[in-house]
């Protein structure tokens, strides 16, 4: 592509103090591109909780219009109201945004080298549990139904999407997650999806196994680096991959890549933490999470040198300065200058040696 | 009462083997009673999957009513038939009891003393995601549904059952595990149901997380002990309840209680193992989950004290020979040998010195 429009959305609470940050490591890396007006960047500033209370809609036709004219899109966190909450019972904006715009992988890598975990995982993410979204049935004060719903081409797309991943990695190995002893209907589905796709990869080898003992299995020192490429339903993957997250420093410091056919979105996986916004620490939040999913983007729209080295970067950074970093609150380190040990890291002439 | 029948259920694969040795240390602790009359033996044979496939139900009728002669109930672990497998695809016959027991309550408590872990789980076990069993619908080719229900008295009971625990042992503080951010209407209904019941417990403190962030959470060495009770719905609690058995040196080292107002019923956590017995290794199968079982049972029926001192036992057990335990297939280690050993450290006389 000629042009490349990213789209910036800040989101709510510390969500437009960091995707600044990540931001400027973007523009960093990318200011020869940017100079010559290969890349675009575009401001989206609509989907605040305030405005999607005021009209009601987990993402306002504006913002939705804005965010249709953009290639890529690197996304803050939004705040997902709750019951009990100042809020009106709207839908997450995540989750609405990957429906909206048809984002059916959500791939989450988790690598801790010194632990030998190196997992990724490939998170159905427009459908299951997160189909219907809240419009679950209160059939009457005593009972409430909710639905899952799992399609074959739902399920194919993103078990395709992790074989293809396996086999191009080289890590050759797939490992679908399911409970379909129990959701038979559908995770059975999704298993029989598994199965019959994996006959197309003869040089993966595929294993499956219950999201109960897996949450089990990734504690397991021992065995846990046998999984390489993990495939999931929507509510397993979110649960697994917080879970995963945690070895390697918190969901603070994973990135998230949402992919379509048409569009991409990256965001970090943690909250919008609005007390910190509220007792004027915004700057203080961690940019960490977005960063590396300012990274996958970065590889998605063409650049996988540069997001190498800058995971390589902040692999650094989070080695040698995990105190500032993870506890920039109580240090006093602005996100700002978390950002600028980035690009000085990334500066350094001998990134290689030096990791 | 004057008589209590305990059933004997040997299940699947190495159901019967540890079974047997389970009810070995029942019958040491409890000789006495057994003498008078009080305590009656029943062996219930027929829960094999054979037999289950044979008559296409989860449950042949004749062990049902065989079961409901029973007071309490000590159970190996059956063989879920799944997809692919030599067996028709019924439910789950552990599924199908706690149904048809109406055992709502699933306690499962997880100890790690030396790392400051000491959790007890209730989990919600006859609706949620496992209420209609393996009855979604295959709408078409293309589209599978699964149903989660959740009833006003199905939360009301089960929380109020944890509640009633935090508040008798002092632990004064209940967890709610939930996804109600995007599972709005069942989970929104389980969370609404905890908050009201709360506030008849003054001194029990509530607090409540996502299930995603919640498997983080147990993995935090630091933070972790805060947790005490925890209350969910049947699909968290089954994965929640496996990834907290791994820190106690896995799901094979857990007992389960499932509780109703009229029948209980105590398990080991983990699988039948057919291939063990296909190898003619039935007998090193290790009795541990399912002795803590029994040891659960001991409390449920009166006597609290043989229960204290089997856990108490259990766990110089563990402390002492994990290695000849967790491993027995290796070292050569019987069940039976496990289960004397624990009986001769209950018939030490200085039991609590020696711990
Ligand atoms: C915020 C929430 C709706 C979201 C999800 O459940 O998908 C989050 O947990 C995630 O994993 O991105
Ligand atoms: C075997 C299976 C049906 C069962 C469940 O899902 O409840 C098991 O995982 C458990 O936790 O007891």
């Amino acid at each position: 592509k000629q042009k490349i429009v990213i789209g910036v959305v800040g989101g709510d609470g510390i969500g437009p103090f960091i995707t600044a940050e990540a931001k400027r490591v973007l523009e960093f890396l990318l200011s020869e591109d940017i100079k010559k007006g290969r890349i675009i960047f575009k401001e989206i500033n609509g989907l605040t909780i305030e405005n999607r209370a005021a009209c009601g809609k987990a993402i306002p036709d504006d913002v939705l219009a804005e965010l249709k004219t953009c290639d890529v899109i690197l996304k803050g966190p939004t705040t997902t109201p709750r019951e009990g909450d100042q809020w009106p019972n709207i839908e997450s904006a995540n989750v609405a945004m990957r429906r909206e715009l048809d984002l059916f992988a959500n791939v989450r890598p988790v690598s801790v080298p010194e632990k030998g975990i190196d997992w990724t995982f490939y998170r159905e993410n427009t459908e299951g549990a997160y189909a219907i979204g809240s419009k679950g049935i209160h059939v009457n004060e005593d009972l409430a139904i909710d639905f899952t719903v799992t399609t074959q081409e739902g399920s194919d797309r993103i078990i395709k999407a992790a074989f293809d991943y396996a086999e191009k990695s080289g890590k050759n190995k797939v490992t679908v997650v399911t409970k379909a002893n129990v959701i038979k209907t559908t995770d059975g589905k999704f298993l029989d999806a598994a199965k019959a796709i994996a006959k197309n990869y003869p040089t993966v080898e595929m294993d499956d196994w219950y999201i109960d003992i897996m949450t089990a299995k990734l504690v397991d020192e021992k065995r846990r680096s046998q999984f390489k490429v993990m495939v999931l339903p929507n509510l397993y993957g979110d649960i697994l991959t917080d879970e995963a997250a945690e070895f390697q420093g918190g969901v603070g410091t994973a990135g998230s890549a949402n992919i379509g056919k048409q569009y991409a979105m990256f965001e970090a996986v943690h909250g919008s933490a609005p007390r910190m916004v509220a007792e004027g620490r915004g700057q203080y939040a961690d940019p960490c999470s977005i960063i590396r999913g300012a990274g996958m983007l970065l590889g998605h729209i063409g650049y996988q040198e540069k997001a190498d080295q800058l995971q390589k970067a902040l692999d650094i950074c989070g080695l040698y300065e995990k105190k500032l970093v993870l506890t920039g609150r109580d240090t006093g380190a602005t996100g700002a200058a978390y950002a600028d040990y980035v690009m000085e890291t990334l500066s350094h002439p001998n990134l290689d040696e030096s990791y």
